[in-house]
């Protein structure tokens, strides 16, 4: 046992409540920070996009039914382990998701495309470099077929 | 107070232990998994690349210092907040890379490019997937000038 304590740095609001949402792309949230990190937001209107790490405080990893499974429970899919997909039921349940920043005040930051739902807890915030982004990156065909309804 | 507890799902093993080591980019490490994970990384062999979230246990944040800050404390980069940069003293100090996989097997996952030292603990291992890159993002011009030594 080696506990990594972590609180949030504020919370998700929006208009999201159900679990089978899937529309994602299209949903505005602002993320309201905690007094103690006002300002930690300076700068941020010269970005295009951001990074943000949330804590899915609703999912949990159940060995026997995450360790290995179809992604979405598809059986078109392969069985693939835990850490070759993005579900949300890992044994750590951070989110991690690319959006597009709207604006930016002092303590809210205002974005479009988190997959979170109302009241989520944050845990970062980091800007989005594209040097980092890897033009070269392959996936499995599933992934595709996974994807095609997204994007 | 509300506590987020995590426990690492296993640890980074490689020759990295100095605080000044800037050239991961060559950098090989292995993140061995715990036993309790084994065969969670099933499938990982057909993807390039993968995002490793990894808990900077030496970093410490301290708002005095960290809140707004020069990047790299370079007096020719502006004054930002701390979620407008990457530095890794933050309130939650999760590290993200991406990193290039190089082999996978039952416990250890193989990999180029992450920039974390010896023993640090890892949060999480997701699969990349390019169709999440934002390929219109853009960035104020000071991280171009950060970021030209490293590209």
């Amino acid at each position: 046992m080696e506990n990594i304590i972590m609180q949030p740095i504020g919370y998700v609001h929006n208009a999201v409540e159900g679990k089978k949402h899937t529309d994602w792309g299209k949903d505005v949230s602002f993320i309201r920070l905690k007094k103690e990190y006002r300002g930690g937001l300076m700068g941020m209107e010269s970005f295009s996009h951001a990074i943000i790490l949330f804590y899915l405080d609703k999912a949990k990893f159940i060995p026997e039914k995450h360790l290995q499974r179809h992604p979405q429970n598809r059986e078109d899919m392969p069985v693939v382990g835990i850490f070759s997909q993005r579900t949300k039921d890992r044994p750590n349940t951070i989110g991690l998701t690319s959006v597009s920043i709207l604006s930016v005040d002092e303590t809210t930051l205002t974005v479009k495309g988190l997959d979170a739902i109302d009241g989520t807890p944050v845990l970062d915030i980091k800007p989005y470099y594209p040097v980092y982004d890897k033009k070269d990156a392959s996936v499995p065909e599933w992934v595709d077929r996974l994807m095609e309804h997204y994007f």
